[in-house]
């Protein structure tokens, strides 16, 4: 799919969804009037109630139905909590600065346009069409320099390939090596760049009256506040495995370069889920039987390494047993994402799941997939859903001590049978000296194995040999009054482990600006028209209320229709200015309202009211109360537009425009 | 009111109310296991839970019912607007090291301690009762060192007493004076404290990389992010005035020595309102009138001057018309507070509206009343409700040129009937060189009373003289030929103003500690029992399902239960754990259920269920249909339990211990 089409088969114009998401003011950028601050946005009442819809039903479709534990962390976080998580060390992109102009460049993102734009060069040159893959062509804003139309070699071609398939990967002293190899200078002035920095990504701030220098940061992400609340969740759910906790909230990271308008930006909404699951016994979920025929398509990693972007089609069930998708929970939680973001509204032609490559997790993961959404920016991640395997909990118990474990009773008690070494610690002392303690420890340290091969020997000749580096010869000979070596059973009856996580990571503006591109069509006509075909449990505003004039008799209908459907939980908006009929619904296309209600002369006469609907803009006419009741069926989901127009009359009165 | 009580007249013991929050995970200090961070906290599942009914309650109480334009603004915020809006000049409180300890004080709460303890050292020298100020008390969690029973002078004790009524309005050199006035020490050491300096309440930090220092702040408040967008959010409500804006979000203030858990955090969610009105015509509200008979607990300016504390309870109506509320907008958000914070269950007894002292509010604000709630720490501040004139507006429309006013055209065009005066600039500049502008300026600034003298001097005798201070003598003459004064007609068409601000801002973490304090109390039984009566809108679960034990049969109507309370948006959880009925209930009397229903061997046969209402513990027995039905309408606040108890059959039969 190279290029972004919309419901009704027309090219997306980013430039066209843009003016009209800012002149109705889903979002606009914060602080405009003092100049603007790039990556930081503001929401305006659309884009708002679109947020806290999109937040209610999260909420429903996760905490709610699944029994989830919601926590709500701070954000303010202490330094010492985010240098156990790594994030302190490692939480960093790289940078480069052109000393000439001052301008600053993520390195990787350099390299990246740089090559893409010799090698399209090259094509050009070679006289081939370019597939342009526009998620990579948006990055590219400033011109770059050394892009004239030019062949190149056909191994460099290759060497560019290879070095553009692994630009997530690359250090500082590689993405130096490669700035020089490649000879890559500042794109606006062509001077000789600073070497590549790292630049931590994380905002640091000063908690407190005392500290003299930064001691804490905004957290980069809400889990670590549900790691470190692990135990107290555990008893909360009266020791009962497995669970969830999950968090709604904002995060923040200190973006080099943001751009990409809601894509890439410094202040975000997230959405996140660790649940929580013994490692043993292969991550089993219970519910897993309820969704394993659903079909997702799963861009998975051989795939992509043999250099395509087509994905397979399968069923969960057949992903998981195939060892495709690593285990039950990860692929029910797949499954789970994907039903969501279809409720939002998502285009499911515009829906993958990509797994990461390798080299492309974190050491600790054991597997992850990203939810992928098509855009005019190309393919853009908005759900991570990976798993961490126990990495989390065991940092924070190391370093503090707190016991972020799960012990339970065993249902059969453990019956363990092992060599065991006594040690005669009174002889041992007088006998090594300073060596005592590494003896000691060299004998603690052997192995099953060399026990038994051991205690044989000791039984027969009243002595051994062990290794002990550093001591003496680096062998030394221990006999039966100091040591004895026997094979014994022990019963455990308490299993103790630390749970793996799975984490299900939504970031939400990126969700909504996505959700955004895939319903918003141009309705043909006069003067093309925007419209927003959101479902309705996400749109904005469920109803406009239309008065066909200012005429005094119908503002008594207005108030009673607003403070009916308020009463039915149904948000609706009055626009009673003197605009047309028609151009106030224009309006409210572009807010996305899925309904609209008149009050004409007839309401007067009959009581009876019009309900129009957005993407057919057709009509009925029915009783206050029969409206009232379709409209709230409509809003919930229990009634299709279909359904309604069956069984009331269609209207057609009114001249719209 | 000296001591806190339950709504069943018992003493409020906050040792135990904290016990059950904790132990129920309604909140819990944030990074515990790292030792924790003064002044921050999490809120567990219960907590979040509250939380977000809250949230919810308060955007259908007033976004949704006032129709208001609701915005997400970032909580970052460059330094140029916090300049303008004077936060980083005097967002500030006033710190005094203690150079031996190392300790850091508040400055005012230091003396304010101190005096205060010597106060009540002297009354009981004196051998009278203390009336004791439990808000007051609660900050003295440190022994103060110099309070042994000591008799002070008569003057003294006046002079204490005026210094704590004035105790907030001091600068730092006032605070260092009165400090070694009085001989404050540090409390812990008896050491000479420090000077006291000011600290800037807000969080530092650098946005982007190319920043070398602080370049940024986390927001101390909502509020700018609203006004910063006032013109696009006039243009959205199509330039119609009144209207206000909404935020819901978190603020940061970086207290110096945060106590008294959620009432005074470093991170705090807070939601406000910035409703815009013009400052002409009285700032009438379109629906006072529904409200005005509506009664409030009023402790107004004059009263507390006097030093009582007792508030005069008048309707709105009395309030507004008799000048003690400045203006109907005011009131009517005090009404519209009070309803919210009653739906909320808040203890109508344990309310008032406290109006601020001449020299407590900023400068600009016109009037201001706080919203009080009363806890075992005394009245809190929960809500703040201020007239902030059009002080914001105007900094950031001076300090940017953004037009943040209402234009809009005159009903009647205005005629303005004016002398104006004409200087002959091509005369003046050769005649006055290099006095030329300040002659000018000394024109502009004639009063219309001044020029109507000159211009019949002008005309009589062909020359005037003006003062000109700064110029030649101080008076100039100027002769016909240079000046021209006429009386002249003109029309204005279009008035230009700026809005007014009426600002209700809440503080959610408040509102929910207070409210917590006002439904718990304890159940007298066998073992005495904590129960929070939350309504049931704001529970944090609406029902408890509860199968008499494991027994497989049960399982089937849980299932179908769940699914169809879901349904019908009414949260429940399953306790299926093998504690006795009555513990079950008891766990969930303390987390505030307000509905039971159990499933027991009669529900296997009939499938008839029993409903347990929370504050009673009264059952009753009915079809599954219909207990759906009650609990609904219970939840929905359509029926009260006692509405339910008269229709449906009481239950009386399962042994609940």
């Amino acid at each position: 799919m190279a290029e972004s089409t919309t419901k009704t088969g027309q090219p997306l114009d980013r430039a066209v969804l843009e003016s009209v998401l800012r002149r109705r003011l889903f979002y606009t950028p914060s602080f405009e009037i003092y100049g603007g601050e790039r990556g930081l946005f503001d929401y305006g009442p659309p884009g708002c109630a679109l947020q806290a819809n999109v937040v209610d039903l999260w909420r429903k479709h996760f905490v709610l139905e699944e029994d989830m534990l919601e926590v709500d962390c701070t954000m303010l976080t202490p330094e010492a909590i985010l240098k156990t998580s790594g994030h302190v060390d490692k939480f960093a992109d790289w940078m480069c600065k052109d000393p000439k102009s001052g301008e600053i460049f993520r390195a990787d993102h350099l390299v990246e346009q740089v090559l893409e734009a010799r090698l399209k060069a090259d094509k050009d040159a070679r006289g081939q069409t370019v597939e342009v893959d526009e998620a990579k062509e948006a990055k590219k804003k400033k011109k770059i320099k050394d892009t004239k139309i030019e062949k190149l070699d056909d191994a460099l071609v290759q060497e560019y390939e290879e070095t553009l398939a692994k630009i997530d990967n690359y250090g500082g002293d590689e993405l130096a090596e490669l700035i020089k190899k490649y000879n890559i200078k500042g794109p606006t002035t062509g001077a000789e760049l600073e070497p590549p920095r790292a630049f931590n990504l994380m905002f640091q701030t000063q908690i407190g009256p005392s500290a003299d220098k930064p001691n804490g940061y905004l957290r980069p992400e809400t889990a670590q506040g549900q790691f470190l609340n692990f135990q107290k969740l555990l008893e909360f759910n009266q020791q009962s495995m497995p669970f969830a906790s999950a968090s709604i909230g904002k995060s923040f990271r200190n973006e080099i370069s943001p751009r990409s308008g809601l894509l890439r930006v410094r202040e975000f909404l997230m959405a996140e889920i660790e649940h929580f699951v013994d490692p043993e016994g292969g991550k089993k979920h219970p519910r897993f039987e309820d969704v394993k025929d659903t079909k997702l398509s799963l861009l998975n990693r051989k795939t992509q390494l043999a250099g395509s972007t087509k994905p397979d089609t399968l069923t969960i069930g057949d992903a998981v047993s195939s060892g495709l998708v690593d285990n039950e929970t990860l692929g029910y939680f797949l499954v789970r994402i994907q039903d969501f973001l279809l409720k939002l509204g998502v285009d499911q032609t515009k829906l993958r799941f990509r797994q990461h490559m390798a080299n492309e997790m974190a050491h600790y993961a054991a597997d992850c997939w990203d939810a992928e959404l098509f855009t005019t920016y190309g393919w853009i991640e908005c759900v991570g859903c990976a798993d961490r395997s126990a990495y989390d909990l065991t940092v924070h118990k190391e370093k503090t001590g707190a016991p972020l474990v799960v012990r339970e009773t065993r249902a059969q008690p453990l019956i363990i049978e092992e060599f065991e070494v006594d040690l005669e610690r009174k002889k041992l002392g007088p006998k090594f000296r300073k060596d005592a303690k590494a003896v000691e420890a060299a004998v603690d340290a052997l192995s099953q194995d060399l026990r038994e091969k051991l205690a044989l020997e000791l039984e027969k000749s009243g002595k051994i040999e062990i290794e002990t580096p550093g001591v003496g010869s680096g062998r030394t000979e221990l006999e039966k009054d100091v040591i004895k070596i026997e094979k014994r059973k022990r019963t455990e009856y308490i299993r103790e482990y630390t749970p793996n996580v799975i984490e299900p990571s939504f970031g939400i503006g990126r969700i909504l600006y996505s959700l955004m591109e895939h319903v918003f069509w141009i309705r043909e006509g006069d003067a093309a028209r925007g419209v927003l075909s959101f479902p309705p449990a996400v749109a904005p505003t469920k109803v406009l209320l239309v008065p066909l004039s200012g005429h005094g008799d119908f503002k008594p209908f207005i108030k009673k229709l607003t403070t009916r459907l308020r009463r039915v939980g149904v948000s609706n908006k009055v626009d009673d200015s003197s605009a047309s009929i028609g151009k106030r619904y224009a309006r409210n296309d572009e807010l996305g309202t899925p309904f609209g209600i008149t009050i004409d002369f007839q309401t007067v006469k009959d009581g009876s009211l019009t309900l129009r609907e957005r993407d057919s803009t057709k009509q009925v006419r029915a009783s206050e109360d029969d409206i009232i009741t379709a409209v709230k069926a409509l809003v919930d989901g229990e009634e299709t537009w279909e359904d309604v127009v069956k069984r009331m009359p269609a209207f057609e009165g009114q001249d719209l425009e």
